[in-house]
């Protein structure tokens, strides 16, 4: 049994202003032509396929072009459930329609839905979707009293599952979780305020691979058949440098995987550039695109004019700049004054020595004085 | 050419309280029975299938099963659009993939569809999808700054429609919309405050039949081949006493329609039941069922102990009560003062008058502030 395993597609996001939805299309357009090489049995989708519960329609379309290749094109067929980020209801409309195509839709948590079944030569290989949920809709949907947090939810959802597995079959779970111990990126949104939303790696013995999402960074989690497959692309300027993949895994005939993870080289990498501004202006070095989606540190200490826009005419999809001495001294140092107690020059010598790392000097302090009641005297003289 | 045509199912809706879901399962029923036996060629949903954008679970599921029961049991192709309770992208979704199973949804407007086309003994019949969307939707989707309202929104999408109309080919409409001099029920949601949701009929000239969904009465708007389904039960008691149905369109060789409505009987009727209290309690007459749905009008005057917990017992599904000196009275009649700074005293007073219509003697006036006294002097002891 040969899978491909994705998640995190995140269709719709917007990256420091920029609509990803064209980028999507590129790696997702590789993923197709991947299971159009590769042949796998099935495409696992974990979770959080939308960016956010209502898209927009040129990800709607994204979506539905991208399955209905898979599944009507390649007839490889899809299980894909909704993590955090989708609407559940969205992703169970038209499900049993879908379902004859072999699209296997799960949006809310159905205790008493099958699992999906599929064969190779060695015999049935079953299914589990759990789509995420909240431990409080465990907790009534499997009317479960003792569900209280993420473990114990997914402890119940799995026993659950386990209950419908028919017996001898290899067992795939397809997840969307934290697992304990899993290295989070900036671009996951926490499951849990409070921190309570790990679940333990031992619920999923007994499965012989757990196709997970929900993690943006592809990982191994706990074991070597519970895997993150990592999102479609880096979603954060912490992840720079990240391959983003997909798992390519092969399930022999007593159930052990080998898991193999296949890159999916983006349109543009994300990637942080520090240095002085005058450096900085001289170009990427040679292995670099001018097209990556740029984040750049300035080393400078000195005020620069217009440092985005002369930066964005060698970078054109420079996407943000920080300035490194702000970002140590906390850029919003002093926002917990009230500003509007504060004189102009009070104002403008907080200002400066934000901007600059140094105080106003007098003679500073004068010539802004002067250049403020230039102002102030042209202003009362145009009333 | 054979078309059931169907609309406004609002699964998911609740009426006085009521969850409908087995009430629309129930009638839903009867109309995969009716499509089985009359063998349609096509079944058209004219939008508002959902009572809102997000439809409670089992609403979801009762969709899905009816939907399923129709394209993939029975094999008749289905075309359904979004109305205004609808969320668009909802139904948009794997709408791809379902459109190779011959479930043809339309969310949202697209300028560039190409219509359904399904072929009988006489040749192709066009089916032009026009989801309900907002005039500004419409501009902007369109690109046509003329489109200022409901009308030239319609307009515009049929003029748009019609171009993509392969010559000669008989052409039916699909679209949710309020056609000029049509006749509201009290259970739709206005389409534009202020009311200028009005479509002009002389828009669908050149179709052969215009399926529409919106008002909740069965009707012929305007013209022979302009015709409303009809919601799927009664949603308001306003409506009581209709008969809700399907269309059951022939359409001929040359494009003449001729429409049967086919009547829908409910699980439970929709009623209002009128009189004195006593007489109410001697319960329904012979051709009527104690299960209806239930408003009774008392036209009693004076206050009756415990009216619905009484009449429940031989109306177990009694939804209303309304008094009829009050709604004459108008039940809010003197809201418009501060109770806060009314007595005791004044308050029974105004009270009294609402509901008994009388004015409180100024013997019943003492009794009250004894009652009153009584209660306020145990209060005291009991502290």
């Amino acid at each position: 049994m040969r899978i491909l395993h994705t998640a995190d597609w995140h269709l719709g996001r917007i990256f420091h202003g920029v609509h990803l939805t064209a980028d999507q299309a590129f790696v997702l357009d590789r993923l197709v032509r991947l299971a159009s090489e590769s042949k796998p049995d099935v495409v696992l989708v974990s979770g959080d396929v939308y960016d956010r519960a209502v898209p927009p329609p040129d990800a709607v379309a994204l979506l539905d072009d991208t399955l209905s290749r898979l599944v009507l094109g390649l007839r490889i067929p899809v299980i894909l459930i909704a993590g955090n980020h989708d609407s559940p209801e969205r992703l169970s409309f038209g499900s049993k329609v879908l379902a004859a195509q072999c699209l296997h839709l799960a949006g809310t948590p159905a205790p008493d839905a099958t699992p999906v079944v599929i064969d190779d030569r060695h015999g049935p290989v079953s299914f589990c979707s759990l789509p995420y949920a909240e431990p409080a809709l465990v907790r009534e949907r499997l009317d479960r009293k003792d569900v209280v947090d993420h473990d114990s939810a997914m402890a119940a959802q799995i026993e659950s599952a386990r209950r419908r597995l028919p017996a001898g079959s290899r067992a795939v779970l397809v997840a969307h979780a934290f697992v304990a111990g899993g290295i989070e990126s900036e671009s996951e949104r926490s499951l849990s305020v409070g921190g309570a939303a790990a679940v333990g790696v031992e619920h999923f013995e007994g499965f012989h691979y757990a196709a997970l999402g929900h993690l943006h960074r592809p990982q191994r989690a706990g074991a070597d058949h519970v895997q993150y497959a990592g999102s479609l692309l880096c979603y954060s300027f912490a992840e720079a440098g990240q391959t983003k993949s997909v798992n390519l895994v092969e399930l022999d005939a007593a159930g052990r995987c080998a898991v193999e993870r296949i890159p999916l080289a983006p349109s543009h990498e994300v990637r942080c550039i520090r240095g002085a501004f005058r450096e900085l202006l001289a170009g990427p070095r040679a292995a670099e695109s001018r097209e990556d989606y740029i984040m750049a540190v300035l080393t400078d200490k000195e005020p620069i004019l217009d440092a985005h826009g002369r930066l964005s005419e060698i970078y054109p999809n420079l996407l943000h700049i920080e300035r490194s001495h702000l970002a140590a001294a906390g850029e919003t140092g002093g926002a917990a004054r009230d500003h509007r107690r504060l004189s102009d020059l009070e104002l403008f010598r907080a200002f400066f020595s934000q901007v600059t790392g140094d105080e106003l000097t007098p003679e500073q302090a004068e010539a802004y004085a002067e250049i403020v009641e230039n102002l102030r005297r042209a202003e009362r003289e145009a009333d």
